[in-house]
This record gives C-alpha cells, structure tokens and sequence, in this order.
C-alpha cells in the first residue's frame, strides 16, 4: 500500500464492533474499501448490519483475532479494551499491521501508564498517585485535599470507572466498588478546579500531521450532552490545547487519530485529562463541521494515505448528543424539526435497543455564531424521543 | 411510517445493487437504516460488501423481486430496466410500498411515454417520432434536417441506445443495431445545436419539494465527464430549467429524487432531454457541495421524511467522473495530489475489475470561482489512473 494508490478489494478491520467502527466504516466506504468488524459481544451491533464481514470471538484471544486479522489490510481499534501484550500477538501472528500500533498504545494503555507517558513529554497532567491500600487513600487527600478523583486504571469510559470521591469513608466505598481489592490498578487524580473541558483531535501518520480545531465538550453527570467548535474560550487557551495535543500525539508516535481531553482551569492551565487512540465523541461534530471529518482521516491515516484538512466548514458548530430518553425498542420521534432545519445533520446508529442515557444519536447544527448556533441546537433537538 | 419518527430496524430495499445503490447506502446508515439490494448480475457488487441483506434474481421475475420486497419497509428503484407493470405486480404481492410509484414511473418507462408526458406539461421536448419503418427515418430527416438521433425507447444510459444518424443509409444500419428490427420501439429526435448541457435534480415526496441548483454536464464523446455547479450559463437559464424541472417532478407526481437533463440552445431555449427517477451522476457533486446531498433527499423522500436544504455549501463546485484507463484489477494510483487539495474529495466505487471508459470513480472540489475551482479539479486529477 502506497500513499499514492489505493487498490480495490482492500479491507479494513476493526477490533470492536461499536459505533465507532460503523461511522469510520462510512468513511471508508467512500473510498470504495471493504470493511471487517471483530465483536466480543453476542448481541448484534449495528456495524453487522453495514458489513458481510463481521467475526466474533474474544478479546482476550490471539487466535480468534488473528484469524480476523488474516483477512484484512490492515487492522484499528475501536476501544482500549485488548491489551497492548494481545495485540502484539496478533500482528505477529497474522502478519496484518495494527494501527496505532501496539507500541503507541502500550505507552497509554492504562491510566498510570498514560499519565507518566505524558508527563515525560512535559505535558501538564493533574497531579496523580497509584493507590496500593487505604493509607495511599488517606495521604492523598491530605496532600491534594478533598474530594479527588478514584479511577480504575483501564477500561473507564462515560463516567464509568470514574468516581469523585469526598472523604475517606467515601474513597474506601469506591476504591473497592472499582475494584481496587481484587487487584485491578486504581489511581487518584487531584480534582481540578476547571472552567471548561476542552478537546482536540490529532491525525497523523507517516506523511504528516494534522490538527483539529480545540472544542469544548459540554459534560452533565460525567456524561458529554454538547461539544461546540471551535471552543467559547480565549483562542490562546485554544492554540495551547493544539500544541499539546500535537505533543501528546507525537510523545505515543501515533499512527491514526487521536482524541485529547483537557481541562481549562481559572488561572488559564490547560491540562491534560484524558486520551484516546481512536474517534471519538468529541470529534462527530466533525462530519458536517469540517472538510475532512475524523472518521475520514481516520481511515486515511492507518491506511497510510495522505491526510486531509481540518478546516471548520462554518464558523460556528454544536454536536447534541441524543440520548435515550425510555426503555423500549429504539425508536426516534419527533425528528422533524431537526430535519428540517437548514444546516441541520441528525445521524441516527441503528442501535436496536433503547434505555435511559444510551448514547443513540446525535444532532449537528452549523451556523455563524455559536452561541446562537448552540441555542437553535438544543431548541430543535429538544423535543426528541429515543 | 411518519414523517416525525424513525424505528430502528427500518430496511430500504434497492431493486438494482449499482453504485446508484452503493452511495445512498451510504446516507441511509446515517439514519441508522438498514439496507437490503436486489441484483440481477452474477458478478459481486461492491455494494454487496456493504449489507449482509443481499438478494439475486431476474428482473423479470415479480416472485424473485415478489420475495426480496416482502423482506423491506420500502423499495426503490436504482435503474429503468423493469417496466412499471412488474413493478405493480411486485407492489401487490409484497404489500410494500415501491417510491417512485409504479404509476409515476410509468408515465416516464419509456422514450416515446416520456416525451408524451412532458409535452403534455407543457415542458418544451425535442421534436419527436416514432419509427415504424425505413420511409419514416427519411420522412424524419426531410422534416427536421440531417443529422438527427435515433434512440432506443427502453434501456439507454451513457450513450447506450443512442446513435447521431447523418444521412439515410447511417439511420438504416443504426436502426438495426439498435434493434429496430428486432421489435424494440426507436425513436428519432431532431438534432438540438445546444450551447451547454444541464441538469436539475428535485427531490419531491408528501412534505414538500426541493429543487437543486442547475448545474451543467459537461459532455465527452456521449460520456459525461464533468458537472459544473451552478451552470456557467446567464441566471434565467438556470431559473428556467429548475422551473421546468419542478413541473416535470410534478407532472408524474414523483416521490423521491429525479434527475432532468435540459439543452440550453443558442436562442436560449431550454429543452427537456431526458429524465431519470432516481439519483444521477450529474447529482454526485451535491454529496459535498450542497447541505443535503441527492442521496440523502432519496432516502429522505421515499420515507416520507422531511427533505434537507439543497444550497450550495460554497459558490462553486466541480465534479470530474474519473473513468477507466486500464484493462485490469481495480487500483487507482496516482490519487496523492486529489487526496491532499483543500476541499477536495475523491470517491472511491470499489468496483473489483476497471476498463477504459468504466465509471470508477469521481472527484468533487468546492471553491469560490467556477472557472478556477474546474480547472484545479482537472489538474489535481489529471494523473490518475485507473
């Protein structure tokens, strides 16, 4: 595979069958490229109904997903969940290149891992500790004061895996509610007095680097509803969270795109909180909002082909993520103004089923400015019913 | 179905498995719809590596398409090639509905009915005739001058079916080969001295109609192989052929997306050339170029969905169809510098074999001037070969 050419019957595996993998597949359908998804799940996904390729087997087997990777081009991840070790095996094993490679993602697997990665870099990241008994617990508090962050070191997403904790009462409750006493890693995370969670994507693979605008992820319940782009803050706050990104993408070597959370603090820190080796919700907002959505270069940049620009293509995005609203077969009601509105993108993932909080769609509005833009937002997308 | 809600587990069936099916695919999956296609072929096509629902058989058959029909919420048409009576039949014996109707596709199916019926509208057509015989290619040419068109009435694309006849002797053998003899319906046209080729697309269901800016074909040999959007030709014309195209959508009561193809002539007539009930190549550009793209608005209106706005995201867009170069297996090389240009985007069809002349691919660039945006995208793809 050159950077120059693309073969027809090329095929792009994904380990995880998510939505994540079903968006990038879009993607790669453009390019007229075949898609293989390797689920660890025994329900249907809704990549499976996109894809004559789909493979199931285990996480935690070499030959289940060598036997997925034999038939592809080339593999990606979906997820953080198969460790760096696994994934070795595997591209050892079939022969088929892993990207980001499992060298970039060994350096930010787990949550201790990642935050000594970055800081070597000299990426500011809140202050941490590994947990390894109650004391540790104790002396945490005391030395970066109260209520801190408990998390569990892998596998923590939407909230989960995550908890502020209050006193030591509380931080014992959770550190063995997340698993710290049968010998999962747990670290603490000093609570970071923010102003705004922030987020950058970075592509880059061997013929370059590219940077998405810095956008702000709106976050309710530890759950992100908004992102808006480019971000509501001062833009030197904005260019600050480009370079690090940058940084952090170049620290791991990474090869794909690469989603970087921040926080924003009073005093005008940006600091690192959170990174992941794939697309991710922060960057939806991209499909519609710029030349060449995440999803794209995505693809593009395992593939090794050249990368294409991050450029907004208005000056003002908000991404609503729709979540479900009952418990019930999915069914999404009361679309119409949302599909009606000029410069409005609803994208809907087929999931089957329906609960309270499951993220089922998503709403991108494109306009002038962004207050407005986030206003006209929430008022179409109100009313929506999941 | 209403138009206010979308269930998961929705499937549109696509009689046809063309690229036609392939790319509004593509937008189907963005609501989370399922797709099932119905192919006539022995070959694979490359839409079928986009669905495990994936059905074979003639389109002669209603049982075949009787069957295959029975498995979706809505079926859809991605050719002319099966005739509005087993369309109906189809209809009734699945119980699901066909958009375009039957009926509407009936008063287009062929040549001759599709003249009629625009004439009928009121909508200005070339001067016309049904050949019974050889006196009537002489009559013909007496009466509207050498040289004319002689079409096939059933089944042409892309030149197909179509010769430009020059004097008596050319009309007779061209009679033949296009089966005139064999009991196919052929029809003569009179020649039209145009200045520009155009195309307007309408997407028309229950909640309304959207009418797509016009933009010129730009003609090779009977090949299209550019679009240029908005058409470089003085506003009424532009406004006229739209005008002519809404009336023509309205004309078959259309539900769905329609193509018209006009002739702009030297004294500034605009003059129906053919109409397609189904997405087109001279509507590939709207994917990036316009807010909603034709395939969107297909899938959109054959649900009976709420369309999307069809305004240009910049004020120029240019289309190159990137046609086979080799006899060989599909790779398209080449690709670094269309890949690389801001606010270009190449499209892959994932065809496995190409030839010369094939359709396999198409590049769209948006820009701010028509004539500078056409000539960057003819540059920047120049070198590719397929």
């Amino acid at each position: 595979m050159s950077s120059n050419s693309l073969p027809a019957n090329y095929k792009i595996g994904f380990l995880g069958a998510g939505q994540l993998a079903r968006m990038s597949s879009l993607q790669a359908f453009r390019f007229g490229i075949q898609v293989a998804v390797f689920s660890d799940r025994d329900e249907n996904e809704p990549v499976q109904f996109m894809t004559p390729f789909s493979f199931s087997g285990s996480f935690d087997s070499v030959d289940d997903m060598a036997a997925f990777a034999k038939q592809c081009d080339v593999v990606t991840l979906e997820n953080e969940f198969i460790s760096s070790e696994i994934l070795k095996e595997v591209q050892e094993q079939s022969g088929t290149p892993i990207y980001p490679s499992p060298d970039s993602f060994a350096l930010i697997e787990n949550k201790l891992i990642e935050k000594q990665t970055f800081e070597k870099a000299g990426i500011p990241v809140t202050p941490y500790q590994l947990i390894e008994d109650a004391k540790d617990l104790e002396a945490f508090g005391k030395k970066h004061g109260w209520p801190y962050v408990l998390k569990s070191s892998k596998g923590g997403y939407d909230g989960y895996g995550n908890e502020t904790v209050r006193d030591l009462e509380k931080a014992k409750k959770a550190y063995q509610s997340l698993g710290g006493n049968t010998g999962r890693d747990i670290i603490a995370e000093a609570f970071v007095d923010f102003t705004n969670e922030l987020a950058v994507q970075v592509a880059r693979n061997e013929t370059g680097t590219v940077v998405y605008p810095c956008c702000e992820t709106v976050q309710k319940d530890h759950i992100c509803v908004a992102v808006l782009s480019p971000a509501p803050v001062n833009s030197r706050y904005q260019i600050r969270a480009q370079e690090l990104a940058l940084s952090a993408a170049e620290a791991i070597d990474g090869k794909g795109i690469f989603a970087f959370e921040f926080f924003l603090t009073e005093n005008g820190d940006v600091i690192l909180n959170e990174s992941a080796p794939r697309p991710h919700n922060s960057g939806h907002y991209t499909i519609e909002g710029c030349i060449t959505s995440q999803f794209e270069n995505h693809v593009r940049a395992v593939m090794g082909l050249s990368l294409g620009s991050s450029r907004l293509n208005k000056p003002a995005v908000a991404m609503i993520n729709l979540l479900g609203t009952h418990k019930r077969p999915a069914e999404v009601t009361h679309i119409k103004k949302a599909l009606a509105a000029e410069n409005g993108h609803l994208h809907i993932y087929g999931k089957m089923e329906s609960k309270v909080g499951r993220k089922m769609a998503h709403f991108t509005l494109l306009g002038e400015d962004l207050e407005a833009t986030y206003n006209k937002a929430k008022t179409l997308s109100r009313n929506i019913e999941i």
